[in-house]
């Protein structure tokens, strides 16, 4: 089951250096989640040839321009394309009013449903749920309310041995019972469901943790996810400015996906000071050797 | 003394083809206005090398997205570079209250002064004035309220022929009066200005006419000027959409150039449908050879 994270914008606030402000899709299972939708997203998703059409759900962690001022273009385009599907939209109070006063100015009725619905982002809570995941707030500590978004796999069912099956002659109606682990019976036997059956993949986990000044109060909540984004907006020699403008430094992100045990670490939101971005990854990389520079049109898989 | 526009955005709402929407930046004599300020205009501005710093004035035809989804960014990203010079806008009644509420939301409070003036679309009125141009609406007709801009280079004084001053031992003190065209009295001997001077270049204009149904009713205004920047967001063969959307086809545009007897033709807003635009470009060249179609990167002078 594809769980994958692709990045349309990697920088901070400023856009530099060919980097643009922040966005990401994730998929899972074939269905798309866009987390932020920094200006310039639209043209992104075009440019790496991401199926628009197959986004169903937006979430925005905050009320930065940088994380949202390509809402407004992405919500404009669905419309010139006709689309049908109504698009949920996952961001904290206020973005109603911004899109709302938006469009009674360019007298737009959108040919769309938009369903918004407004988080609150001091608490975690489960926003979100379909068969196969959950997405659940992780609060941020930031200038202003702010969120992140924990997206985690439900436990499958057990995983059925067809030629097992066949050995044993089970009736294809047990089936059901066996992917929920039940032992059955068959010609007056019982049979051991681990005979039938073998563990599901582990449910695995992406973590998004947009702009945050340095915080552990999360780490729980992270624990052991597979995928850790954590901001990295600074150098460990600009801790000062990064405590200053509620940012994070490589080693403050490392230090939490250390703590939480994380599985991989995914660094992003860089200050438009760095050009170079090999420098951050080293720096982070001396704390948390499994970490990986968040580039744009690049892929990251959510594995076990 | 320059007078030549930068295309940053040539295609209508949905970009496309690796087109962006609406945005010009027009130089004249070094000194820089910006004209609409579509998604990614940013970006756009940074790709193309043009100095922000230089723009002081930002002019926004209308509130369809296409024409001031960039605004936001552009205005946040002054803030974190520390602009410290006054930036004017010049937009019709509503952007104000969307900066406003944006701002709110984002407790963002400018480093520099924004001052907004409200403009009327629904007649023609000079909104700009500097020592060598004035800067002058063009009501267009919209679904919304919109306007074009006309730039038009005020009369330059006589040019002085110092070979001349020096042969009839002109005092230096008399070259303002001579700059205004008036006769001297030299030594006792009335000297006609004509001999001492000749003609300034003629004044030249650029008109921008952003969106609009096909209309006769702004020709007048823009009678012979240089530059005639007109939307020709189709072909004709969709003349209808175009009158359905308030929209104009390249003949459309053509005959607008060709009434107003412009000297050339800058045709841009290109529908999404079209890939290659050069068929655009053919059909307006039927009616109006001096044609060229927007592309962005290019600068076109303004000139006689």
């Amino acid at each position: 089951m594809i769980f994958e994270v692709t990045i349309l914008g990697s920088n901070s606030a400023l856009p530099a250096h060919g980097r643009h402000p922040t966005a990401q899709v994730l998929n899972h299972h074939d269905k798309l989640f866009l987390l932020d939708c920094g200006e310039g997203t639209q043209i992104q998703l075009s440019a790496y040839r991401i199926k628009r059409s197959k986004i169903n759900e937006v979430f925005i962690s905050h009320l930065h321009g940088d994380h949202y001022y390509g809402l407004l273009g992405l919500l404009t385009s669905y419309h010139l394309l006709k689309r049908m599907e109504p698009l949920h939209l996952y961001c904290p109070k206020g973005l109603k009013d911004i899109i709302d006063l938006n469009f009674r100015y360019s007298d737009t009725r959108l040919a769309y449903e938009l369903i918004v619905h407004e988080i609150d982002c001091s608490q975690s809570q489960q926003i979100y749920e379909n068969s196969y995941l959950t997405v659940t707030t992780i609060p941020m500590k930031h200038r202003i309310a702010c969120c992140g978004f924990l997206f985690r796999e439900k436990e499958r069912d057990r995983v059925i041995l067809p030629e097992k099956l066949r050995q044993y002659e089970v009736p294809h109606t047990s089936i059901g019972e066996l992917k929920y682990g039940k032992d059955i019976l068959v010609n007056g036997v019982t049979i051991p469901n681990a005979e039938l059956t073998q563990d599901p993949p582990l449910p695995r986990a992406y973590a998004f943790c947009s702009d945050t000044i340095h915080s552990l109060d999360f780490v729980e909540q992270v624990k052991e996810v597979n995928l850790l984004y954590h901001e990295a907006t600074f150098m460990e020699e600009s801790a000062e400015r990064a405590t200053l403008t509620f940012h994070s430094t490589t080693k403050q992100a490392a230090t939490v996906a250390k703590k939480a045990k994380a599985k991989k670490l995914l660094i992003g939101h860089f200050s438009a000071k760095y050009d170079n971005l090999q420098l951050l990854l080293d720096e982070t990389k001396t704390l948390f050797p499994a970490t990986e520079i968040a580039v744009e049109g690049q892929t990251y898989k959510v594995e076990n």
